[in-house]
């Protein structure tokens, strides 16, 4: 089963951490938004060259996931089956606020991904993407972003 | 959507890594703990500036998530919704320990966090608290922190 | 609740970054494979000697998991229980490649894992393995694993 696909590099320096944020405005109550560019556009700024970088929601009814950016009829898949395995009209809930089902579903999916950086750029599959997951939208939302490496 | 809300800043230094653990008792089968406050005691502890904090549950029937920490009603909404996706007594179950529905929600939500640190202090969004999550109590439990930076 | 298992310790350097990769082949459609010893070299090689190590999956129908690799049933639980809530067959997707199930697991357990290093050896729990999760198999595979720290 292990085939070693490459000669294992270390690499030693200083190290550097960039910090960044965004903004988006969210359009309907559950939707997924490709940010990948804007994420590439930080970690292009932070002249970071390895590493790591981290996607980070501050928000509790959203979250950030990495999945397929070519069929967009893959999200709407995502979205619709999450609302039908946590509907938000589930009998029970205590929470006032009719959004129960946006926090279960921001711990599911995290609320925070992390890519590695090489060469300066994120290393993402030839299929992935970096979402932002709206669970309770439509909202105005803030995405942290941070380069850690050398 | 693209609105930048900061400059990016960029630090360089040598870097530095913190680690320390702490015990928790739950009193549940399933329960939501926050513990918050002890991880932020740890980043103060370490001094270190900026970089990241990684909180970490080293059990396989337990999660970390960071989730609402204002009304105790979106945990009490978590753990049910959980509950009843992912009952106790499923049919066909092979494992004898009467907790295979804990093995699934310890990886659906994970078994670890990491939270931004940036002047010296945590950034969680406003709503945001780091939570234990029993799913196999009451137990006797540990977490592991590690905070990496300059 | 709060009771401190260790003292906290911390220690400062240049960074380190290792990059290595390995290939595996999975048999079923939905499998979890254990990859731990396979990380565990990438570990010894870099020489690092405390830190991080990141397990990356760039695949959108496959995740990387922490879960006990004690009991072969708690892998067979876990995958019946999700191919349970989230079937193959599902009415109403529309993503043409029967595999809009394998998408969603993806993102529920995410794409990637994180393990501390310390002493030169990943902090696992005494039942943690790692598991690459295959969720449309069979199919060769890539796994990304990169060390951080000093």
């Amino acid at each position: 089963m292990w085939i070693p696909a490459c000669a294992g590099m270390t690499r030693e320096s200083i190290m550097k951490i960039h910090d960044e944020s965004f903004q988006l405005h969210t359009e309907r109550r559950c939707e997924m938004t490709d940010i990948t560019k804007e994420v590439e556009i930080v970690v292009c700024q932070s002249e970071i060259e390895a590493g790591e970088v981290t996607v980070y929601c501050p928000h509790t009814t959203a979250a950030i996931t990495i999945n397929e950016n070519a069929d967009p009829d893959v999200l709407y898949d995502m979205t619709m089956t999450l609302n039908e395995l946590i509907p938000q009209n589930r009998r029970g809930y205590r929470h006032a606020e009719q959004n129960s089902d946006s926090h279960v579903k921001s711990s599911l999916f995290g609320c925070s991904e992390r890519i590695m950086v090489k060469n300066s750029k994120m290393v993402l599959g030839t299929w992935q993407g970096i979402f932002f997951c709206e669970f309770d939208g439509p909202r105005s939302r803030k995405v942290l972003v941070q380069v850690r490496g050398i």
